[in-house]
């Protein structure tokens, strides 16, 4: 059965089609510039990576041009082979632990829950339209990057400020990245040839964030209200002391808008490196002896530590850590600082296993009393799988 | 050689006058609603308390007043018996990593500073300035909350946001309570009789920070730019998604001075529970069965309890850990659920020796990896202790 999972940004539009179950990938690709000038899309098919330059109105149209391409290239015989499309949902509030039906209750909850998501869910609704608007026969799904952690305790998703802002105005902490985040749970348990297991996932792309998972369940993450809590990260700066924004506020007169514009793009590596977001170019940096790349780079490091030793009392120690997405998947130096660190924790890094990039490989010695995994992240795979056992 | 240690608010004004080197205490007191109506003083003498009512137009005569009763009571013959005071300042910024003579150009500095702690450096210069007016031959130093805190380390000063906001704007973290974090830390080196040492401080009172020091250097506190920062408090709510901010002031239209009191008064023990700032009340109401008081005091816990474990690795691992202050010197089931938090560092609480409220001892079993101190906090003999030195 193939079933195509969905990514929809504003302008953007993220596919992979895969054959299911057996989880086979036959084509991948993104649409760029959707409703902007320049629009253009690229395809992976086979090893092969192919780009065109084409008009994009809207979504819609980036559908149809990708069923015209299943079609010519032999993927599918016809539209309606698709039995299924999973969309990516930000933010699905306290409404959502699984993923559900693209029904209109819930669609109408997602757009809802808007204000919480400005960027993320608007987009992703125009995505599930499209889609169903194009595949008209198909299940359509969404899988939600908060509906993971769901299952936190209250005592981690309340916040101590005043409760009412909780009960009116739903402040509290949802998280993201849960998709991440399951899948390489799940993965390492096949690693650890258990499933009773305490783990803490590592999800440190140019978004970062972490979770401490127990038995299957999460029962903590790094992200907040917003994307912009936990870590350090690209752009966003993490946790600050929230009177930060007030006072910059009073002494520049910037607005609420200006200040978290601030804190969500111009700050974490890019603010305090002065140089790039991109942990290559902090590297490169440090290289050439930058002291505010090194400075930026040891803030990103103890962040990743703290969170680390934070969950590891939390869960009353651990069976595993796990390190994915872009730097945790490819920054062998950021991961070695970062077990370094870790030493009065007995673990132990496996300097020549650590220095390979995007696999998935154990990368702590055998003596090391917890081990750490790189496992590769596939949100896609699990947007799929998801649909796959609510079609079946 | 008698120095009067004074703390001085907008409306308040602390003293104690001791006997250096000796450090004995000769008599306390604090002056309350001055400037307003219904003033009146309170004094501590030889175990008996005196309270009087008298207006109190201002400081300085809070001071004259203060004079004629260390006459009449026969502990000073003259005004110049008194040969220092030190005053306590919260904000020290970065010019300040020890205590000072009260000399013109630091109290312009402290002056300056008043934007970074508009609460506390204008009234402490109003206390500084009546004392020498009061006390014309005596030596005046300025202590500061912040000085102790002045050695962490770049990487745990900087906050991940435009560096900019630094160098312009002096954002970064400063911590407070550091007169208190450095004794307990002095006196918890003379129970371990040693110096060499790695210890967590936890001055856990209405306001709350947690210090490492190693070595007798802090290396990192929990408080940051403002005192509303790190632990969850009695009325302040320290770390949060500081994008709950600007998310508040766009939903409801509150300025930012709006939510910045909502979130240092009415947030926190006060803000979860809906009852109380007090721990004794919350621990009344968890009694009661009140669900809110229970979450509260969780939730109060777990920040304790995640802070310990990042400097616990931070540290790379520690010789012990210190309670003070009102929390930590007298709510022994708030220590006992922190204490049985940190099972998987083999810390071992003692049940019997934590049953008590205001006095020095350990309460962790022999046994215990790391032992556990409750140490009461003495903040006006290290404010006399600096100015003695500073004359002698």
């Amino acid at each position: 059965m193939k079933i195509l999972s969905v990514n929809a940004g504003s302008s953007s539009l993220k596919f992979t089609l895969f054959e299911m179950p057996e989880e086979k990938e036959l084509i991948s690709g993104v649409f760029e510039r959707i409703g902007i000038d320049n629009s253009f899309y690229s395809i992976k098919l086979n090893g092969d990576k192919i780009k065109k330059e084409i008009p994009l109105n809207n979504h819609k149209v980036a559908f149809e041009i990708l069923v015209k391409e299943l079609i010519d290239n032999n993927i599918i015989n016809a539209l309606e082979d698709i039995k299924g499309v999973g969309h990516r949902v930000a933010q699905g509030g306290a409404y959502f632990d699984a993923s559900v039906l693209a029904t209109p209750e819930n669609l109408k909850i997602v757009e809802d829950l808007a204000p919480l998501a400005p960027l993320h869910n608007p987009p992703a609704l125009t995505g599930v339209k499209a889609a169903m608007e194009t595949f008209k026969d198909a299940t359509q799904t969404l899988v939600f990057d908060t509906s993971f952690h769901q299952s936190i305790p209250k005592e981690n998703y309340i916040y101590p400020v005043p409760y009412e802002w909780y009960t009116k105005y739903g402040v509290r902490r949802y998280g993201f990245h849960g998709t991440s985040h399951k899948y390489v749970y799940l993965r390492v348990n096949e690693l650890l040839r258990k499933s009773d297991t305490k783990v803490i996932t590592c999800h440190i792309g140019n978004g970062a964030s972490i979770s401490a998972v127990k038995n299957g369940i999460c029962i903590n993450t790094s992200m907040g209200l917003t994307p912009n809590a936990g870590l350090m990260m690209g752009t966003r700066c993490g946790d600050i002391d929230a009177t930060v924004l007030t006072y910059m506020m009073k002494t520049t007169g910037m607005s609420a808008g200006e200040v978290e514009n601030y804190l969500n793009k111009e700050s974490g590596y890019l603010g305090v490196s002065g140089v790039s977001s991109d942990s290559r170019d902090i590297e490169d940096g440090i290289k050439n002896g930058d002291e505010r790349c090194i400075l930026a780079q040891d803030m990103y490091v103890n962040r990743i530590v703290d969170y680390i030793a934070r969950y590891y009392v939390e869960l009353g120690g651990i069976d595993a850590i796990v390190f994915t997405a872009g730097v945790g998947e490819n920054a062998p130096d950021t991961r070695a600082k970062v077990i370094n660190k870790l030493n009065i924790l007995d673990i132990k890094l496996d300097e020549n296993s650590n220095n390979t990039r995007g696999k998935e490989i154990k990368i702590t010695t055998d003596d090391s009393k917890i081990p750490v995994y790189v496992i590769p992240t596939n949100e896609e795979v699990m947007i799929a799988s998801d649909t796959y056992k609510m079609i079946k």
